[in-house]
């Protein structure tokens, strides 16, 4: 029987609400991933993530996998069996890039933060002078577990000043905060399409400095992974090239993805960086109004993750339970170290609009007022008014 | 500016043309990869799975990535370091298994066969017996690159009789002709969405042994791709179990393969595999009444994947230009080996039908005349009516 889903509206950690433009070109007839035309969209793809990242990086590319593949491409493209990576991890994805580093036979020195808390620049300036052999800093710009972004430009520079390599993770910032990749000189960068792209999830969008493909070209040893070579992708990704047939590319996917980079150029970067900060401003109002607290620190939170504290004697599960049944709305979960103490609510891409905040603060109201959380309701949707009103 | 392709008729070697029923279903609107519709709705493409297998085995679930990374999912999970694998090649795919079991840091006994011809069971039996510890036997199925279907129920025999597990690539086979993983005894079976599912690109469906699942909860060493460790990604898509985040699955195209193989169960197998035979006999008279002949042995060839020798004389590249801008009709080249000697014209799915047959004969004829070979119109089409009206 075919299957029809119900109408969610997605404010967890991603995927995100799609635009319904992207879902109509997702669904248009299947071209071959040789035709000339889709060979004129993968260049005009190149283009527009170029633009998104701001960068001129030639290789700029959606890796044919979601993002997890994207953070392994960076990876195993760039580390060798014996080196050294320091990795800062500050919630769930840093665990991660230490998996990625030592599932390629390499040796991975940790710089441990908080959950919730930003990467410690002087934590990483000390890993650095204590291994300076280490190819390459690894780090999460925007941590999709806690709601947190760190100083991506800074830790890029202090990569660079140590001769390393910068392998950064911003899957959930690009689009919905600055992400400059010519600008920090980072090396290596990977991103989500179900994020702040509003696009549907499987694709990884990435990019690589020319010191990266100079790693990369010279290895000692083969890249592990036959499929997420860049040495081959390239073949078939290279601008100019000839393209040659490395794996049938997810043409429909990529359909999508171009339509939604598309939307972001039509409305600007910094339009777009603007209006996430917006809303983020507006939902903030709203739960503090009903007594909720954002549990990073306001300098370093993403405006399109909110981490809310669960109050004492509330059960959050039943809460997203209530959430999703009565008023067909998704918020995320804690994870990891988080698990159980709060909620993450996404304020993303095309989600990010003062509906979606209004819907989500006064359903919320209300599964607190249902489990015998002493507010008033209307509250929120007031101080939300109020921020929106100006 | 949005893209919107051109309206194709895919008789390449896929992807294949899409049913409108597919891309509807694709682009509905996205829901959570946590969603409860959503666990639900991979519990029945696992059951769908194991019918278009014909399997019960536990471990059957779709890669969220192309068939490439399919093949990859198997050689990563069950083959370690130090390891032997003999690996028959007799076309593309059996080279990039070769690739796969090197990656690992295994070692590859290839038993080689002439490109278009089946694999060869004495010289498979040979290698078995020289190599007696080796873990596996790999093989392909329906060659992509031949058109040629090897005996997947003798080669399986051969790897169990000698206690070795096998590996098979199925990526054009699956739903085109008899694919019997519980029947062959098969261990790892890995396929592709954009061939005889009439799916998009995109989505590797694979299946497990229990004998294989031994072996990957039993490995020395971790699994060197973190995206493809099964025993990860297990915890998502295990059935009954708390379906714990691995990565985000690629919500909607997984719509797609649900309607997918919704469609092939509604056809039902038997039926799939008749009417893909019978439209191959019926594209067959057609090339045959304009003096083209099939490269493949009769008894091994592929229904669904036809390949045909060009005629001397003949510009084959400028025939599949003419071809797509005057008839919008897309053929595959060949590869490797057979490059520039023939065209792979793929009848899958959805587009194994009357209709795509008999334009695809009347457009090649009008090529072929319009590039001086001395043939008379019509003749091919009126052969294949013939074949139609049995």
């Amino acid at each position: 029987m075919s299957f029809h889903p119900p109408q969610r509206t997605l404010m967890g950690p991603g995927p995100s609400d799609v635009n319904p433009r992207i879902l109509s070109a997702l669904g248009q007839p299947t071209i071959g991933h040789l035709d000339p035309s889709f060979i004129q969209l993968m260049d005009e793809i190149k283009d527009l993530l170029q633009y998104v990242f701001q960068t001129k990086n030639e290789l700029t590319l959606p890796v044919s996998a979601p993002g997890s593949a994207g953070m392994e491409t960076c990876f195993v493209n760039l580390i060798e069996a014996g080196e050294t990576v320091i990795v800062c991890q500050n919630g769930v994805f840093g665990g991660r890039m230490k998996e990625n580093v030592t599932r390629c036979g390499a040796h991975a020195v940790m710089v441990e933060d908080e959950w919730s808390k930003a990467v410690d620049l002087e934590k990483v300036t000390a890993a650095i002078k204590a291994n300076p052999n280490a190819k390459a800093l690894a780090f999460v710009h925007a941590e999709t577990s806690t709601g947190v972004q760190s100083d991506a430009a800074a830790l890029c520079a202090l990569a660079r000043a140590a001769n390393m390599l910068s392998i950064v993770d911003t899957v959930t910032g690009l689009a919905g905060i600055n992400v400059d990749v010519d600008g920090w000189g980072a090396d290596a960068v990977y991103s989500g399409t179900q994020k702040c792209l509003s696009c549907i999830p499987g694709i990884s969008p990435v990019t690589f400095s020319s010191r990266a493909i100079d790693v990369i070209t010279n290895r000692k040893t083969p890249v592990q992974s036959w499929f997420l070579d860049l040495n081959l992708v390239m073949g078939y990704w290279g601008k100019g090239a000839k393209r040659a047939y490395h794996h049938t590319a997810p043409v429909n996917s990529l359909y999508a993805l171009h339509e939604s980079l598309t939307i972001v150029k039509e409305e600007g970067l910094q339009a777009s960086w603007d209006r996430h900060l917006h809303n983020h401003l507006a939902l903030r109002a709203g739960l503090e109004a009903m007594g909720l607290s954002l549990i990073v620190d306001e300098a370093d939170r993403l405006p399109q993750l909110n981490l809310v504290g669960v109050p004492e004697g509330i059960d959050e599960a039943q809460v997203r339970a209530q959430l999703l049944e009565q008023f067909d709305l998704e918020i995320g979960a804690g994870l990891g170290a988080l698990a159980g103490k709060v909620w993450r609510i996404g304020l993303m891409g095309y989600g990010s609009n003062s509906t979606n905040v209004r819907l989500c603060l006064s359903a919320l109201e209300t599964c607190l007022i249902s489990q015998g959380h002493g507010i008033k309701g209307g509250d929120a949707v007031a101080a939300a008014n109020r921020v929106y009103a100006g």
